[in-house]
């Protein structure tokens, strides 16, 4: 690395200013604020102060850049999760799609459930039907073929209430936060209980995160080489789920590090909650996503329309010190005007 | 980023002379040519040849960084695998060193036969033995506990041929290599059939590869919030060995996309080669790493003394356009002086 170069990249991972450095000579250029979405509240406070004490060199809680690890639920954390979570409406569809070319399915009950429109019964039995769907939809073709329907899906599909593709409905002060965290010298990272497969489509084209920094609920593939290349088909094997306590085993498995940073919104970020947070050698935060506003977005928590329930892990914040942002107060936007 | 940065930047990924950008002003700064320990061949010749094409920005073969992956497996190509892979070392070292505590593992045969090195034996009926002692040595603590482990193992084990610690031995051309990949904006992986958590300990410092880059033979953890803090217990279950078509199956997993170039010396990159190379949408390298140097490594193919059997993808390689580097030949020097 050059010298100047070297010296403008450890001002950029110090910089948390409004102000990006230019060569000596430039102008100064003016950026946005890197929160211009976030009302200035404590939760705001928090987390900017938090960056401000790992990133300063001269202080000693400041992290190596190599350990400024963010992992980021998904549903409900960076997008919403109502009135279905979106993976699920995909599978939805998917199956309605296809159904006319696989009679079959129409005497399998997790099917029938599915096209009545009855969560609780897909849900059931520790949700047998869900995975059923998933199983249908979501295996016995390559990689490449499942990617292909989730993009058709995207450039197909609109929300039914905001009336947007659902992949332009990414939560604009989350959009922001992670600009600045990157800004910052942080690596983001989402880890999902959404499948790693389907949320590697979108995810470096809405969120600035690489298909290698997607932690999900995953199966293994086989392997094949056939006549026109190789292919990895889908199946259900060894079935990762990447919720709840999973989450810090994803963590491990899949970034091999703790984090000093987690953002989640509900009971199944809990324990990466813990993991981020409790007995970190490193200073650390955990922030929660309260849905509080019904009108912009939704409200709820304990009694959640879909997936999402936030009971434990909101009781828990007060003690562990986890920030509570509180969508409708701190929040200016929610979506991208 | 400022403007100036993100030209410097762009000129730096661009770059693959011996000299990198200084500011305006700044004298330029001469560095050591990045493949110095790697002699004038066509080898070299190949890769540098082929990591112009994809990063000169002008030509159509140019592959966005973000898609510049590039993986390399452990043994036998990043280090010696002789006498015996150094993860295999460290579990025999293990085992005599808890022997005393563990009265109960005299009895068990696969102890027994590790104890006499008897490797045939470890490695009969699909390597139960071998598992039984990675079960033995590496399951059943946390992974806080074992990186602990396997740290104090390096710091007192020595190689018994070459009298160095085991990770004073990385391959100096190899070393070279993959800041020469990382300097033109490639992102580095390995992909071993090693154990993801012994390699964690060892792969930043020792190959500049951060943890969350290593994809390994792996199992799930069990989450534990215990008095002293949150925990992962180490376990066997659902064990994924990345390893021959194992390889193409760990990197979509954890990286999600294609590479565009593989590093491998065995047959257990096969699958790994392949998957990088053929009919991949983008200009692709496969490079296989020939054991040839007896007296300054190793010189072994089909025969191999322990891992690291070349048969298959050797013979493939030229079909393939696979680069074959002749360590005899092609290294100027094995290990860093």
């Amino acid at each position: 690395m050059g010298r100047t170069l070297g010296l403008l990249a450890c001002l950029a991972l110090l910089g948390t200013s409004a102000f990006l450095v230019a060569a000596p000579g430039d102008p100064p250029i003016k950026v946005a604020s890197p929160l211009a979405s976030w009302r200035d509240t404590e939760a705001k406070k928090a987390i900017t102060d938090f960056v401000v004490r790992v990133t300063v060199e001269e202080s000693s809680d400041c992290v190596p850049p190599a350990e400024r690890i963010a992992v980021f639920d998904n549903d409900g954390t960076l997008w919403p999760e109502n009135p279905l979570p979106f993976q699920l409406a995909f599978a939805l569809d998917e199956l309605r799609r296809r159904l006319p070319d696989e009679p079959a399915w129409k005497e399998d009950p997790a099917v029938q459930a599915a096209l009545k429109g009855d969560l609780p019964a897909l849900l059931s039995d520790h949700y047998k039907g869900l995975f059923r769907i998933v199983e249908l939809t979501g295996s016995g073709m390559t990689t490449v073929e499942f990617a292909h329907r989730v993009r058709d899906w995207f450039a197909a599909a609109k929300h039914p209430r905001f009336d947007r593709p659902y992949d332009q409905l990414a939560y604009q002060p989350m959009l922001e936060l992670l600009q600045y965290l990157r800004d910052n010298g942080f690596k983001t990272f989402i880890v999902s209980g959404g499948g790693a497969d389907f949320m590697r489509v979108f995810s470096e084209r809405v969120y600035g995160i690489p298909p290698e920094q997607v932690v999900g609920s995953n199966a293994r593939t086989v392997y094949e080489l056939r006549d026109d290349g190789p292919v990895l088909v889908k199946t259900l094997d060894h079935l990762f789920v990447d919720d709840g306590p999973g989450k810090p085993v994803g963590i491990h498995q899949f970034i091999g590090r703790r984090p000093i940073a987690c953002f989640g919104n509900s009971d199944g970020d809990l324990q990466m909650l813990e993991y981020t947070t409790i007995d970190n050698t490193r200073p650390s935060l955990g922030v929660i996503i309260h849905h509080t506003d019904a009108e912009r977005e939704y409200a709820y928590d304990a009694k959640p329309k879909s997936s999402g329930k936030l009971v434990t892990a909101l009781a828990e914040a007060p003690k562990r010190g986890w920030i509570v942002v509180d969508m409708k107060n701190d929040w200016a936007e929610i979506f991208t005007p």
